[in-house]
């Protein structure tokens, strides 16, 4: 690494890259060093501006070795997820020359050089929403872009996947398919884009944070279990999925909500099954999760064609994907109804994200709340129950785009001077 | 009929018919008319001096239609299923002769005649526990006694069997097998006794019955729903419970307690999860019957072998089948540690059943409860819960015998002036 004396000899890069939310489900692998799954997935990517991961990345000749921070504290790098990552993209690295500051990085320097990583998620943590695949996927977009890395995407969604298996998804925006592939070195197990998030934007998404006073079950050790000791597992992944793969490619190609809604919550239901079907079980969906399932049918019983798809992840909360504007507002309504939140609770920061959709289900104030009448497809209104406090806070977003560099240095979570986080 | 004139014209019997557990569970229905399973299934018969059905029936030619009263209310026999069992039984109907009470009923006169059903459970109704298998099976049993039916208890099975399906297996006591059967007209698929309750009398009992707020699926349409819907389910009974009944089998023909606890929560963890795998998901376990089973699978964690064995029915009440009685007085510590009444509860009507259990676990008043350790095998006892008032009552038991008539003539619902509900 050369630079001319007495100038700056940091070079940075800052990304922001998506979560996303599967809604035909990965969960088992076949290789758990390499992360290679026992089926195809697909996602739908989330709307960064709502729930992303910002992460920068930074190398200098001072930094003596590789090191991260994650919201705002110093994490280990030893892991073999993390240290597979930074292998795989050194030994891709190029040439890298910044001539405004002078810098210059040959492909071979890369293997001394080390790196600074500063990572923060714009959404809470420890609220069960995959931040790790934004996290993995950001660390690997972000710095493939430092070392010039000049594989595609997908090329670097089978790196990503070695860090967090899902992360592979967050590569893309929109509608994400990630292949199991076939090969032994995991080459071919890659994530490619079906459709971008333009393709079907009448979709809208609220996010139910529900909270649990159970100690999850990690994912990891979670499908390793069930690989183990589940008898359905195997015949989920070899005869169910890869029915529902084409079908659901098919839904989202012809914006077909009634069979992606079908899909989906059949996926997450049979999912939660195999969980269920683990020695020991495993218990992601909790009392107010079956409560948000029971309202989300109910009401699409009602009106006869799904308006809303649930789905959840390996935690209690719910993912609601509304088929146009209108049913999203009409199910934050039930919502709040079934769900409104503590008396001292702020309603500012009990729904979050995109807050138009809750000012046109009439929604200003705590009393418009407390005033929602029940919904039209209870027929008894004496056994309703206002479960309060049961959900933590709402998130409204949407379908959203793939990973994008912030060019804007002012966004660089690095300081220049010293390398460390701002 | 003829009877000496003035003589009381009114036969009667008596019977008590116990409830069952299955182990290996019963979901789903090849004919639904004839109730004919998709699977075998083996059930654990529940001593009836704890939970039981008495029924007593009477006929008499004054008797002007067939009439039934459950627990003091008179109920409709128009049902399918009731008049299936009833023309079951008068086509097998013989002679009878009562030379005491100078009554003669000629066999052809079972069809013109009609009887009275009087029928009670000694446990709590609505508590989820299966009191219709117990119910039916002591209407057919008591029935055939009052008819001079001469077939065996297998035979009484297949048409206990189309009243309610796990019916057939509460004709026997101890372990019993239902066997699905090939033939279309069902006559092969019947109950047929393992092994007595005294093969195995070390194992203990202890139902928690757990409060709910959610309104349960019926069996009959939760199951219908499965079959028609679920993707896992024709693995589970094609490929998963046929060797499942085989180990199921050896591991009560040998007393070999780990082997048959680690069948009985996988197959009810399976149940469950085909439940959920149903469209719209089936939810019958609660977060309390999911406390439930946690504990028990962290007990048998930490004692290295299985303790006790659980297994939930369609709803959330958990039945635990303790390895002995020290092994049961040690769980219902731990029941009352995690799941204390509430403050003003009655604590002998909290446990009931066989209270030397209680005794045993030097629990004699509502201190004893508050006083209870956290058990050893929680590491961080600051994240120990105590969930008051989430189970309504425990009843502590143990595997018991089969039907039988009671001879005390005292012990008759029936009043043999009226022929009405005492």
């Amino acid at each position: 690494m050369a630079a001319e004396s007495g100038k700056q000899r940091l070079m940075t890069v800052t990304a922001q890259t998506p979560t996303n939310i599967a809604v035909i489900k990965y969960w088992g692998k076949r290789d758990e060093d390499l992360i290679l799954p026992i089926n195809d997935s697909i996602s739908v990517t989330l709307d960064p501006d709502h729930l992303c991961t910002t992460t920068s990345v930074a190398v200098s000749p001072a930094f003596t070795h590789d090191r991260m921070w994650l919201n705002g504290k110093e994490v280990s790098l030893s892991g073999g997820r993390f240290q597979n990552c930074l292998r795989e993209l050194r030994s891709r690295a190029n040439d890298v020359e910044d001539e405004e500051k002078g810098v210059k990085i040959a492909k071979e320097d890369w293997e001394k050089l080390h790196v600074h990583i500063v990572s923060y998620n714009n959404f809470p943590t420890a609220a069960g929403l995959a931040s790790s695949a934004a996290g993995l996927a950001c660390l690997v977009f972000s710095l493939a872009k430092l070392m010039n890395v000049k594989e595609d995407h997908s090329k670097l969604s089978a790196i990503a996947r070695q860090g967090s298996g899902s992360a592979c998804r967050s590569l893309y925006g929109g509608f994400v398919k990630w292949i199991m592939g076939k090969e032994e070195n995991g080459n071919d197990s890659i994530a490619v884009q079906l459709a971008d998030e333009k393709h079907w934007d009448d979709l809208v998404i609220i996010i139910a944070v529900v909270s649990s006073r159970q100690k999850e079950t990690s994912s990891t050790s979670g499908m390793r279990d069930t690989v183990e000791t589940s008898e359905l597992i195997k015949h989920r992944a070899k005869e169910v999925v890869p029915k529902r793969i084409i079908q659901m490619e098919e839904a989202i190609a012809n914006r077909d909500f009634s069979a992606f809604a079908h899909l989906a919550c059949a996926d997450s239901n049979q999912f939660h099954a195999v969980c269920l079907d683990t020695l020991p079980p495993i218990f992601y969906m909790n009392d107010t999760s079956h409560r948000i399932i029971s309202s989300v049918e109910r009401w699409n019983r009602h009106e006869g064609t799904p308006q809303v798809a649930y789905t959840f992840d390996a935690g209690p909360n719910a993912v609601l994907i509304s088929r146009n504007r209108n049913a999203a507002v009409l199910m934050l309504q039930r919502l709040l109804f079934y769900f409104p939140p503590q008396p001292d609770t702020d309603l500012n920061s009990y729904v979050i994200g995109d807050k138009t959709i809750m000012k046109d289900a009439g929604i200003h104030e705590m009393k418009d709340v407390e005033a929602l009448a029940p919904p039209p497809e209870i027929s008894d209104n004496n056994s309703v129950q206002r479960n309060r406090g049961d959900v933590s806070y709402f998130i409204c977003t949407r379908p959203g785009r793939g990973p994008v560099v912030l060019t804007d240095e002012s966004r660089s979570l690095i300081n220049p001077e010293t390398g460390l986080p701002k």
